[in-house]
């Protein structure tokens, strides 16, 4: 710990979702020591929204000692450009969605002039990783999120990888079956990743499996257009096979895909991170197995597959916390 | 021009294939001041391999003013491995073919202790790109080679990505057609990128056409056992509408993957380098249009496809040599 982490003992993160905007004030063990939030989508100018921010959060800063003990923040938010600091046309934020918000910057402005930095979700969970998670020491990792979408934040050489544009890291797009048999993405493309391993693609495999054969399954009690991810999940866990069938094929593929991922960077690690990840080795199992089955003979045997190590309720704050120790 | 370069300033490159080994002493600006070579596999021992090469070496040097003149080697041959500065189980060279051989630590001791650091073939390609071609003042950019086989070297961040093991970017064996139906792959493996868009994978495209079909071709009058990427390229030269369709579904399939990789690492430019390329704009039109077809909206028409600006006679070894000016 050096002399600045002494006297600047906190960064800010902040969980910018389409919902919540979730404060954390965190120390450099990963310690949340105060927290707070605002709902997001009550506000219509941009203006409002950090006006409202900073009022919840200036009380979380005075508890622990003022603006003085606060290095750097640090914001994960969806469509967030690090390169920039903005918020670029966010379909889910009223006050972004048809524009480029300069976020870091008037949050900076309005927080004594703090430096703070912005990226997308599974940048700041990849960085989260690094600081606090699973991945501290390591130099070369992927952490793929398995949520309503499937994101990615990659690491090489320590560096989160940006690309020449901010854009990089858009594993959940990479195309997986191609031609016309692939499924249709929300990208407006066909077979991406996204489109079988997100939660939405795992219940999707599920009414498409149900629809196509006459197999038992407990499944079948439920609406087939309202199953999710854990419908299929706790129903694997009661031993249904057809529910087992739909955790292999998205593992199996998640590991195909991850194959040539490491024929990409060679990383030392994936990690898993989202929503999905709670399925344990119903998921893990098959992205192993399929991993050492496709992947190139130097790289067999070689990666970890992790789960997060982040706390679940708070593993988004985190990782938009440790962006704020990254600045420079 | 720093202080040292106007003292040492020169780097020798080793350009080291399966059947020579050329030599090339280079300057900051990419000229070949002197060269020499051997015949790599005249050799049983790696000990007499590297004695033959100080022989014709010392003979160079000599004519650019002597070893303190010289700031470091860069080396590029096959299996080579970056963090360790050795060849491993390289199955084309008599003396590595059945371990690892230290080989720059081998020519340093023999070189008045000058850094000498090696890589593999596409890994030299790029960072000669950056150095003295194309790429330079890029820092995100991804070199194809198209021989043989199919090579890649990544630049991430202004640094050659290795991955935490030196094997990443192995980028003609990521997977292109999945399931039994893809092409057997020399690595064991079915339906590499390798396997359609190498020189061999060309052949190959040609010669499944013309047993597949009844249609017309200036190929047919060749031993097809004995076409070659430079045959399909000269008859759509002239005109052959199936050779130009060959070149049509090898340029789209590396467009398509192309498109995969933007997705992974968002580079400026994706540069193509080798033999295959002399075939100009009958592989790089269709490979810009499936790539603008196929790429996540975000990346569309961002990234420039260009063809290596290192001379091809010398390409390889200025390639090597820049891996010289790269070692701190």
């Amino acid at each position: 710990m050096n002399d600045q982490t002494v006297m600047k003992p906190y960064v800010i993160g902040l969980d910018l979702g389409g919902t919540n905007s979730v404060f954390g004030i965190v120390d450099a063990r990963g310690d949340i020591k105060a927290t707070t939030a605002i709902k997001t989508g009550s506000y219509e100018k941009v203006e409002e929204y950090v006006d409202a921010c900073v009022d919840v959060l200036q009380v979380i800063i005075d508890q622990v000692g003022g603006i003085e003990k606060i290095k750097a923040m640090g914001i994960g938010a969806p469509n967030g450009n690090f390169y920039n600091g903005t918020i670029e046309f966010a379909p889910n934020l009223p006050w972004a969605h048809d524009g480029v918000v300069p976020l870091a910057k008037m949050f900076s402005e309005r927080l004594n002039g703090i430096p703070v930095a912005l990226t997308n979700d599974a940048n700041a969970a990849a960085i989260g990783e690094m600081v606090y998670g699973v991945a501290r020491g390591m130099k070369n990792f992927i952490v793929i999120t398995l949520g309503t979408g499937v994101g990615s934040g990659i690491v090489v050489n320590g560096q989160l990888l940006y690309g020449h544009d901010g854009f990089a890291g858009e594993l959940g797009h990479v195309t997986m079956v191609r031609g016309e048999e692939g499924r249709m993405c929300g990208c407006g493309r066909k077979g991406c990743l996204e489109c079988y391993c997100s939660a939405t693609g795992v219940a999707r495999t599920a009414r498409e499996l149900l629809s196509k054969t006459e197999r038992p399954s407990l499944l079948r009690e439920l609406d087939p257009e309202k199953i999710t991810s854990l419908d299929v999940s706790i129903a694997a866990g009661k031993g249904d096979e057809l529910a087992k069938e739909i955790y292999d094929f998205t593992g199996h593929m998640l590991g195909e895909a991850c194959a040539d991922f490491a024929a990409f960077s060679s990383p030392e690690a994936f990690i898993f991170f989202g929503g999905m990840v709670k399925a344990g080795e119903l998921i893990m199992k098959p992205i192993r197995e399929a991993y050492n089955e496709h992947v190139l003979k130097i790289f067999k045997n070689k990666a970890q597959f992790l789960v997060s190590g982040l706390d679940g309720a708070s593993a988004a704050v985190l990782g938009a916390s440790a962006i704020g120790w990254e600045i420079q």
